[in-house]
């Protein structure tokens, strides 16, 4: 394919299938980002609403992180209608941030009347309130109340992530009927998997799945094939909830009740495949101290002083625990191979107890553990740090002693790894359970508390036993 | 409720509606397992048989799990052939195992004829070859060839994975037709969101997703509606790839070609669902040193073996950095602040590596960190590093020089701490991209490699500077 990077864009090199989009790796290829960004400079809008009509909305959002900043705004007023605007929302916040700022609120609003309203709140929602003002007072008014009664409700709830697009039908249809409804309206939503009975208040009373509609004959009653079962989602639920619900009952899509159980609004797998996704990030970083709206585009200021109190609280503890070294200054003069084995006893809890922690925070989010099965698991924790403190004791002390060839210190080091592997494991499962009781995210607190204790309890318990076995002063 | 459980079960107080299976929180009642134990005691055959048929597979694995080891098998026998064996796929391997292990094969046999495919596959792969044999040689031919012949995929390909129960047409269908085969044909998948078009060969033409098969008019040519771009899923392809590929596209189902081309299988969104949960609880258990086939079901034996690999690899490295300590005991000898200190500069450093190491740990799962921003990435952290040091080196060196009244003190441990900072940042950046290059999972040896650079560099580093600054010897 070479042959056709040699010169300049024009409409023919932009075709994808001249110049694919993705090397084998599935990387974005830097000729394909080469060639936009040439077609951006010669302003060639034909060529560049081809290329933006043929791409899925999540490798456009691709393209689009690959452009300088300058480009992406270019890109999107060059295309204009032919730009599907739910492509930012596969960009990451700061650079979907930049292009909205950028663009005037008209071409905005122009390019959310054609989203789905999921992806249209989707969108706005980042923004501040002036910023949503602006573009709302621009779209016809039907869109924007609903829109606007969208993001009424609470952050990360399901009213949130419904989109208001689905099919609704009367009790008393036919198979023949909804078929038919369906042949005859124009609009209908992007995409279904199911469509839902209601009675003349809007009162949702059950879902048919497509499939089952399909199996159907014609003069069918919709009543017969209506599940009245099928799980629902209350509109204030929290996305973490909902997502649950999809994981475990394998869910597709599910209606949206408001408080009156009246239809508002329907949720897709997709959506909730975002929030799976979402949630695990959440936690991988909250367990390794970074924020989560952390970005791979932000600048490193902005990390820097996001990371900045995480490593502060850090300092804190670490103070704390070396204030435990400094206890024992005496002792760690007169014999210094307390100073040297000390990390090595708060390093082995504080690893005894992440893996504690780590195994206890997820079972939390994932509601495996709870008060059914917390002391069975609790005791289980202890045992294990028993055990592997037994062993490690065993390791470490006869390690310590052909270095040193102090022969008291393998069991002064012994008797505090098995203390310290024991504080560890109860710390490990105690601590973030308790968080979770007092409504504190466990992956976000459990880790500092837990190498606190780790790191006072060995440097107290190894510096404690030396003092009294070798009547240390 | 409660008037419900003063007695022995009866068939009466184990209809769900009386003795609910499920507390406010979404956790299972103790009353309610009560009811079913007292059931299975009494070999209640009924009643058990009229709970298991109205609980969904999750509720119904929920509720094997909460029972008592020797209740669970009693459960499946019990309730024969109203037994659903996919619940067994929603419990712990372990309890699985078990349970497979004390029914007789003929009953299991019955189970697994009664299941999709894939729910099939994935309850027999966990059994050791002998075991599967004994099971597939009684099932019916065809249904055993199908079922070997998707057990020779690899472990995690798609594969595996896939259903090969789907609905195919010819190319020369039109809509009717291919309504009227759905309603003549009695064995059609239990679920479907879409039909596929095949020729002759069975290779694949595109997909009709039921929402455009049920928009359009009997007589139009189903050639007309089929998208030939569908995304598609290669029978050898990994699962986490198949599971980007759905988050990013969207997908709720992807059909499955052999080498060929040739259709023979389908991937719906609620395998991908588990798939995603698994990486996630992959990757956040490897950071955490736990191994990710650690269930909270095993005995306490089970995971203290199992952890005890990972903290004797710890051990060598916290040796390791002790060793460094050790060089130095003339100083800590002469400066005992120093041996105070010392713990402070490495647990900094290790926090900061942490979390740029969690940043690309997760990018590089998602994908978002590649070749092509991978450089800038890497100068961002190292700037995110220095900084932070910077700012660290003040507050600690102040911190320093007010405990230990001795000046320079603070000079060096500032130093300290902006090489270690800076080269954590290295560290954390540059290990993880290194084991992806050589196909490690950076998920699982990252943390070892990159804690042991800053207690190394950190003891070194405060060490050395102080033995320069002070004339140490």
């Amino acid at each position: 394919m070479d042959e056709h990077m040699d010169g300049a864009a024009s409409a023919q090199t932009l075709v994808l299938d001249h110049v694919p989009m993705r090397n084998e790796e599935g990387e974005i290829r830097h000729e394909f980002v080469e060639e936009i960004a040439h077609a951006i400079e010669a302003a060639d809008s034909a060529a560049l609403r081809a290329c933006v009509a043929e791409l899925h909305e999540a490798d456009l959002g691709d393209l689009i992180a690959a452009l300088a900043p300058d480009d992406r705004v270019r890109l999107v007023e060059l295309t204009g209608t032919d730009f599907d605007f739910s492509a930012l929302n596969e960009v990451d916040e700061t650079v979907r941030d930049e292009i909205l700022d950028e663009l005037p609120p008209e071409t905005v609003a122009e390019g959310v009347r054609e989203l789905e309203s999921d992806d249209a709140v989707e969108l706005l929602e980042t923004l501040d309130e002036e910023e949503q003002e602006e573009i709302l007072e621009k779209l016809p008014l039907q869109e924007r109340v609903a829109l606007e009664r969208s993001l009424l409700y609470p952050e990360n709830s399901a009213g949130r992530r419904m989109q208001t697009e689905f099919i609704a039908v009367p009790q008393d249809f036919t198979v023949g009927q909804a078929i038919d409804y369906m042949r005859d309206t124009p609009d209908l939503p992007e995409r279904f998997y199911e469509i839902y009975v209601v009675d003349k208040e809007q009162h949702w009373q059950g879902a048919v799945s497509l499939d089952v509609l399909l199996r159907a004959r014609r003069p069918v009653a919709l009543a017969e094939l209506t599940d009245e079962d099928r799980r629902r989602v209350s509109v204030l639920e929290d996305q973490e909830e909902v997502a649950r619900m999809f994981g475990k009952y394998n869910l597709v899509a599910a209606p949206v009740l408001d408080t009156q159980d009246r239809l508002v609004g329907v949720i897709t797998v997709d959506d909730v495949v975002d929030v799976i996704e979402e949630e695990a990030d959440e936690d991988l970083k909250a367990l390794g101290g970074v924020n989560s709206d952390e970005e791979l585009s932000d600048t490193f200021l902005t990390i820097a002083r996001a990371r900045f109190n995480w490593l502060l609280i850090n300092l804190a503890t670490a103070f704390l625990a070396s204030s435990v070294l400094g206890l024992f200054e005496g002792q760690l003069e007169q014999m210094v191979a307390l100073a040297v084995l000390a990390p090595i006893v708060a390093s082995q809890g504080g690893n005894a107890a992440t893996q504690t922690m780590t195994v206890a925070v997820r079972a939390l989010a994932t509601r495996e553990l709870g008060s059914s099965n917390a002391w069975r698991v609790v005791i289980r924790e202890a045992l294990v740090g028993l055990i592997n403190g037994l062993a490690f004791a065993v390791i470490t002390g006869i390690a310590a002693v052909v270095w040193f060839k102090i022969p008291g210190l393998g069991v002064v080091i012994g008797l505090a790894i098995i203390v310290n592997l024991v504080a560890g494991a109860l710390g490990g499962i105690l601590i973030p359970m308790a968080l979770e009781r007092v409504r504190a995210d466990p992956a976000v607190a459990s880790g500092t508390f837990v190498t606190t204790v780790t790191d006072v309890v060995g440097f107290f318990s190894f510096l404690g036993i030396a003092t009294l076995w070798f009547g240390l002063k």
